[in-house]
């Protein structure tokens, strides 16, 4: 079949949703002409402003870093180093390699420098791994983001990762985080500008983007995410999917379009009750925000585990401590963190 | 496992969102309460309130018609012969026993003699067979209600259901249908109050509840269902509820508790749109209702369907006519109509 569009070229992927099937050069053009038509309808950019992209090493996070740069955003990338073994290893390299290629600046930060913890070493501090890895890359990007400048964060999240989020959100009918649900969070106190241009591609369009462009992007999934909520409802509703080609576009946008403006007041109400942290500044409904009490409770979890391996060394030296019921393997349990 | 109730009885069912395992007496009680509570909380019925039943022959309207007249509702019956083939015929025979069980009045209404059409002879008129039955039930069970003295009309319809259409009307993000979803839709001008006082039980306790209390029901789905969204929606759900038991129950609860208050004016708006329709009177936004539509389209199909009959035997004497491609055969294919 021929693309739909310039109707010469052998098309190479169809979009179920948008009822096309497209060829490599026209199928780059509907990606990019998405990511523009998204930054326009929700402000997420003025046009050629400069801006900080969240790269994991993904397809996701160098795709848009990669369309941001071609849409002619001077765009910079920022990559955590989450401690999180061989996968960590492998993702910096793609960012690194990326950041290379296309010859722009890639600052990177250190978990365990930057709060003395990593993500395996914060599981288990009263919060699921993914959660807790959220919430610190949350709380760092925004740091990073304005220690050096930025007024927009990007994120590469996609329609896939925003419908799982919405789905899950829905089935609980939790108001203020779906009031929360939005492709644009605006700049306020403390907080840098939080943008996601990709929300109108689905996985599937941002591999291929990768893969027709060359680039060279981590496949696997997070050896920590395995068995998570996220994923089992990205299956659930991919069995939707295949029924009704269409579902997850039209029930996130849907979303934006008719259901999200009902949410005002309880998103304004959500903001009024935001204050400093006593801490570190940054708003929250509690005294000390969710990310410092993490940060206290990994440190803690961290040096009682010292404490028991010093002790431990000292009744029978020589003979290393095995690691307790609180320091449960990563899942995936084969990569055991190097940091 | 005793029962969590009495601590005395062995359990025969669990119950995973109330975190209860019941033996069968504190099981038929747990039924009749969460029965009472929703007739209670969403004002279906005042105390000892005469009401009419819709009755399939299935384990929901047989269930809520036992539960009802236990709780000391005066309740009658009223059966629709869909002309089903067999499946009508067994199902009718389950309503009529258990009638004649508990003493209690059946109303029989025929669709083919009332309407002059049956469900297999409305398929393909514009909608699909379960949307052409759930139009052709509410508009004939509405009537018959009203034309029998009766100013509520009662629905099996359990937490599984609701919980289906629920999904469904929020992958569309249908805001018109959410609004009307309740479990009391108030009596007005042309319709009886309608009432689901199952709401709050899923289909594995109306089942349980039927083979506890000994009723004879149909269990066998309707086999023009086979395959539709309804079903759809129920399997990906229960896939859902295994990994999250309660992700149902607290679905729909929160829908109801948190949501549907917020649609208040598109309820509204809705209902202000409505006039008579100039056919039968009932409520429509049309001139013509959705019903009467059908039930043009579904009779002139069969007057055509005839006239075809006619000529065939005319031009081939003793070779029946074979159904055209405008007359298929019922989803489940092996049970030919027989009205």
């Amino acid at each position: 079949m021929n693309c739909r569009r310039c109707r010469e070229a052998p098309a190479v992927i169809d979009i179920p949703h948008h009822q096309l099937s497209l060829c490599a050069p026209c199928f780059l053009k509907h990606c990019r002409d998405q990511v523009q038509r998204t930054i326009d309808a929700h402000k997420m950019l003025e046009p050629g402003e400069r801006c900080l992209v969240a790269v994991s090493g993904g397809k996701d996070s160098l795709a848009v870093w990669d369309i941001l740069l071609d849409l002619g955003y001077p765009a910079d990338g920022v990559y955590l180093g989450l401690g999180i073994g061989e996968y960590s290893d492998a993702s910096a390299e793609r960012a690194r390699g990326f950041a290379a290629k296309r010859g722009v600046r890639l600052i990177e930060v250190d978990l365990a420098t930057e709060l003395g913890f990593t993500i395996p070493e914060a599981r288990g501090a009263g919060r699921s791994s993914c959660s807790a890895c959220g919430l610190s890359k949350r709380h760092l990007l925004n740091r990073v983001a304005l220690e050096n400048g930025y007024r927009v964060l990007v994120t590469g999240h996609n329609l896939d990762d925003e419908v799982a989020v919405l789905f899950g959100n829905v089935m609980r009918w939790d108001l203020p985080y779906l009031a929360r649900q939005y492709p644009t969070l605006p700049e306020r106190e403390g907080f840098a500008r939080r943008v996601k241009p990709l929300v109108r591609l689905s996985e599937r369009e941002t591999a291929a983007y990768c893969v027709i462009r060359g680039i060279d992007y981590i496949i696997d999934e997070c050896p920590m995410a395995v068995g998570n909520k996220h994923l089992m409802y990205k299956e659930l509703i991919n069995a939707l999917e295949e029924k009704q080609p269409g579902a997850k576009y039209h029930f996130f946008l849907g979303f934006l379009d008719r259901v999200h403006p009902r949410l005002e007041d309880v998103g304004e109400e959500d903001r009024a009750g935001l204050r400093p942290c006593v801490r570190c500044g940054s708003p929250t409904i509690a005294e000390v925000c969710a990310f410092c009490r993490l940060a206290d409770r990994s440190r803690n979890k961290k040096a009682r585990r010292r404490k028991r391996q010093r002790v431990a060394e000292e009744e029978a030296p020589g003979v290393p401590a095995g690691p307790g019921p609180s320091h449960p393997e990563p899942a995936g349990g084969s990569r055991a963190p190097h940091r």
